[in-house]
């Protein structure tokens, strides 16, 4: 049965002990992870940081014997300042838990409140703060409320409006304000924007119900000339087929209030340790597995439009790419966007990550990642390890993204899913066939400084 | 066997539904609760909070027809002013979520850093920043860790350390910091103390393992002369036997940091409304109640002890005191201390708790409250509704004490439990037996202002 097994299974030598034994056994992710967080920190796009973390990352796999190098990237350079604020509603004066949107341009606002519920909802907002406050109370909110904050601000600034206040978007808090980008638009006004905490939300809700309320706030943001950095790019280089591409991808940036363990340092130490794995290997897996480190995911998207207008020419032969960027619960199993047939191909391929795992191919949830959404009009396929999301937006964009909340045994065996993955895709005869051509996901556009 | 039931039970009327049915139907303990957090707010001795909250009960009480005045309490004022800190470890520097101790002095504090595990742990301190680090982890570690609090900076003081970081006491965390009251001794030198969230402790100790760590942080907080404040006393007045004494306490002040909801507003609405309940009866119980709003239990117990120095005389007529300080879990069962036969005295008086809640007398803890320990000497009977503490300290001292975290269904089964608990007391018509003498349970002294 062993044999029959052995002869039957398309990874049928010591690939999976190799690629599961190292990553559970050797610490490594949560070792890099540790590194990044704590002695880098903070990366936001154009900061320090983020320029220590490409240096890092580059040395890094180049100690783990990957072909690395830099790609570069203009990106955005926006930094936070000073930022305070409290409600007034007669003789109350609350403090709030605020911080700034990010991209929202500084400033000091004192105004009437109105509540929206929707960027529809917005009458006799005319020289008012709007406060937009939503209902998001599980991870599957946030793809509706997120508008809010990407949006909400233009729609404001262009209905009359004077700043916004926005409920954070979270699953959980401890008065804990969650920024993420917000996006002006080119002929509308630009307003001071800011996140509060739920439990603020909640406060000027239930104040707006006893009468009036006035915000004041003041924001410290501003916004520097774009500066230059890189996507950090190192290749597992393939034993047959070395010009066939399966990418790998995480972000190297985070928002600047925290350590960015979970968005993404995690996925960052994930595909790392993933590479690292598989360069290991006595015979490299038959494509080359190609591990990028996108700059400037969270505000810009400047390093995944870079990559796939750099590498342009080459995207024919990407085979697949995958992007971590959820965190690192626990592996609940393997997405896949390909074109017809593609699922029974991999299925075979995934036989170790159900052994080690527990893991197989979803039927829901498609595959993707905004780093290699401008990939997608290239017709790439796209696979992922897709993991639980319950606790990703306790803590997403908000100072409270810390490598304690990182769990190393599931970040661990994340790396592990990952390097099963990427092997099986790297190592199957044929590629997978190509989807239809999609749009990139994220829309957003550059951001400009201002 | 219903008659049999009712000729039976000591509380054989329509007393435990005007209570129970009062309590979860009327809604006047959340509304309570909301009126104090949201239009008072914070409350801090010696604060125009704490003074609003005194004429805002007073005149609840007087509303509710209860006999209410004012005792004069003589209370500390310690005011917080800005703070910041931050982590130096070579290239390395890391925001601190920080918040000074209450009753710290100010001060502007650059140094290196040693981790100390206990007070027993303080070896080269002079000249340094000692991080006072501990497990706590659940809501019984309390007792353990808050010693490091409450004399840690004295203690490291005396040791020639030049400031205190103190870890948290907390069960969760969102990066936020939990204040609470430290107390100097007069002959140790005053060094300023702050806390830190738990993952900056975290992190402080990671950084330590890596090398040398220095901090720096700034606190604004100082020392006012103290203030004129009150406890607030109401009675609900006995029908035969009006001298008897039934207290039930819980305490009007709060840390500065939120809205004090948990930390005891929900205690203060529970026992107004048990009060206003108890006074809606068509026939009050033997014995008087009386609610007492307790100041400045927080830093310096002012208010408790002068309730006892006041009442002296009275005690004896105390048959019972209750304190309601833990916050709104689900009410798990009554806790007494009293002499001898007490237990078999108060039980027949819990069947209705019984009926209502599912609660009755519980073997362990032992009843009794910070405001109400200055009469333990006088041997008075304490008794009490023990909550689920399960979640208290996620938010205990801490910017996010805010009402949402309030359930207002089980802030309502509590009330009705102290309704029910009280009039028992209230009504049987022996006293309970006193029990042996006992020392105030809080020996801190009286805060000085500096």
């Amino acid at each position: 049965m062993l044999l029959a097994l052995l002869l039957l299974a398309p990874v049928a030598n010591d690939v999976p002990q190799r690629l599961v034994g190292g990553a559970l056994a050797d610490g490594m992710a949560y070792q890099r992870l540790s590194e990044l967080t704590d002695t880098v920190g903070a990366r936001l796009s154009g900061s320090p940081g983020a320029e220590a973390a490409v240096q890092w990352a580059l040395q890094r796999f180049k100690q783990d014997g990957l072909d690395a190098h830099l790609e570069p990237v203009k990106v955005p350079h926006w930094v936070r300042g000073e930022e305070t604020g409290e409600i007034l509603a007669g003789a109350r004066r609350q403090p709030l838990a605020i911080t700034a949107l990010g991209g929202s341009v500084g400033g000091d606002v004192t105004a009437e409140v109105v509540e929206a519920r929707s960027l529809d909802d917005l009458r006799d907002v005319r020289g008012k703060v709007v406060f937009f406050n939503h209902e998001m109370n599980k991870p599957q909110d946030y793809g509706r409320d997120v508008d809010l904050r990407s949006r909400g601000p233009a729609v404001a600034g262009r209905a009359g409006a004077v700043g916004v206040l926005l409920r954070s978007l979270a699953t959980a808090s401890f008065r804990s304000p969650h920024t993420g980008v917000t996006i002006y638009e080119a002929d509308a006004p630009r307003i001071p924007a800011a996140a509060v905490s739920t439990e603020d939300a909640d406060f000027i809700h239930r104040m707006l119900a006893r009468g009036p309320v006035k915000a004041h706030f003041t924001l410290g943001c501003r916004w520097l000339p774009d500066a230059d950095s890189f996507n950090v790019v190192a290749d597992v280089r393939g034993r047959e087929r070395p010009d066939e591409i399966v990418l790998m991808g995480a972000h190297l940036d985070s928002w600047d209030l925290a350590q960015g363990a979970n968005d993404d340092g995690a996925g960052v130490a994930m595909v790392m340790e993933a590479g690292r794995l598989l360069q290991a290997l006595p015979q490299h897996p038959r494509r080359t597995v190609r591990v990028v480190l996108f700059m400037n995911e969270e505000n810009g998207l400047a390093g995944g439009k870079a990559y796939a207008a750099a590498h342009a020419g080459e995207l024919a032969k990407h085979v697949a790419a995958i992007e971590a960027d959820a965190g690192a619960g626990r592996a609940l199993g393997i997405t896949l966007r390909a074109g017809d047939g593609g699922d029974a191909m991999l299925m075979p391929w995934l036989e170790p990550l159900h052994t080690a795992l527990g893991i197989g191919l979803q039927r829901e949830g498609e595959a993707g990642g905004a780093d290699i959404s401008p990939m997608g009009p290239a017709q790439v396929p796209f696979a992922g390890v897709h993991v639980d999301p319950t606790h990703y937006f306790d803590i997403h964009h908000s100072a409270a993204d810390t490598l304690d909340k990182i769990d190393p045994q599931l970040l661990a065996q994340d790396a592990a899913a990952h390097a099963l993955l990427a092997y099986g895709l790297a190592e199957m005869p044929q590629p997978l066939p190509r989807p239809p051509a999609r749009e990139p996901r994220n829309r957003q556009e550059p951001l400009k400084a201002h």
